[in-house]
């Protein structure tokens, strides 16, 4: 699969959050709008093409070195200097996404911005509930500058 | 062209707005989520249908009618008791989009909950310059509720 082999460049399954976390009730294409064209995660550290695609900084920087400076979502020139912030418009909206807790018996909705402080939060015992599941932990070690 | 054959369907050309007003810094494929899959215009009164597909509410009552009851997205089923609102994390994003004013000498960036406030404000003679673009006569007139 094409998915699979990209993630083998991108090397990010630990530590990128799947786009399943994001509310199933939100439209389609709002939700694609926030995943990364070369991982297919929610964006993480978002950086523009000059085409006006988006994907995680990390992400359109391996791509670029193994596969050239073009972009992912419709081939056109990419390289590392064309690629600029998103506007604030898109940040605060992805940064207020709606994502469920994955934690068996929460099912809160939680804002991304605040999503890593309630997974920790979680794991150290201060909500209901026991530890997070197994997939968080590399995302969470990542916040804690582990 | 179907986009001419399907606006001959919805007759909404003067009364939605362009997607080309959404500032054109923003990403492509969220300008996109915001765009009625029947006529091609910035969501009014948006919808939802079952598979996630957003529309206009006058625009799918009128596409199911001329052309049965599937989402014209995807072509699932979709009848007019199948809509409901989208999310608020939705509608509060489309609110909050930004457009550019088109009238000549403003240029100003409004939020599309202010931008018939606004357009009438220029209408009105309240802002520096002179009268609208012909283009929203129609949108500001079912403003006015004429
Ligand atoms: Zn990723
Ligand atoms: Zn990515
Ligand atoms: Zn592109
Ligand atoms: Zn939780
Ligand atoms: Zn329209
Ligand atoms: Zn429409
Ligand atoms: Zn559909
Ligand atoms: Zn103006």
């Amino acid at each position: 699969q094409r998915e699979q082999w990209m993630r083998n460049i991108t090397r990010c399954q630990k530590d990128h959050l799947s786009t399943k976390l994001i509310s199933d009730k939100l439209p389609v294409d709002f939700v694609f709008s926030f995943t990364c064209l070369v991982c297919d995660h929610l964006l993480s550290d978002p950086v523009q093409s000059p085409c006006g695609h988006l994907f995680c900084r990390g992400c359109i920087i391996k791509y670029n070195h193994v596969l050239g400076p073009h972009c992912p979502g419709c081939n056109l020139p990419c390289a590392a200097d064309d690629l600029s912030p998103p506007a604030k418009a898109f940040l605060s909206a992805l940064h207020s996404l709606p994502l469920l807790c994955p934690q068996g018996e929460c099912g809160e909705q939680v804002r991304l911005d605040s999503f890593k402080a309630h997974c920790l939060d979680h794991e150290l015992g201060r909500h209901q509930g026991s530890r997070q599941p197994a997939e968080l932990d590399g995302y969470l070690l990542a916040n804690k500058g582990g």
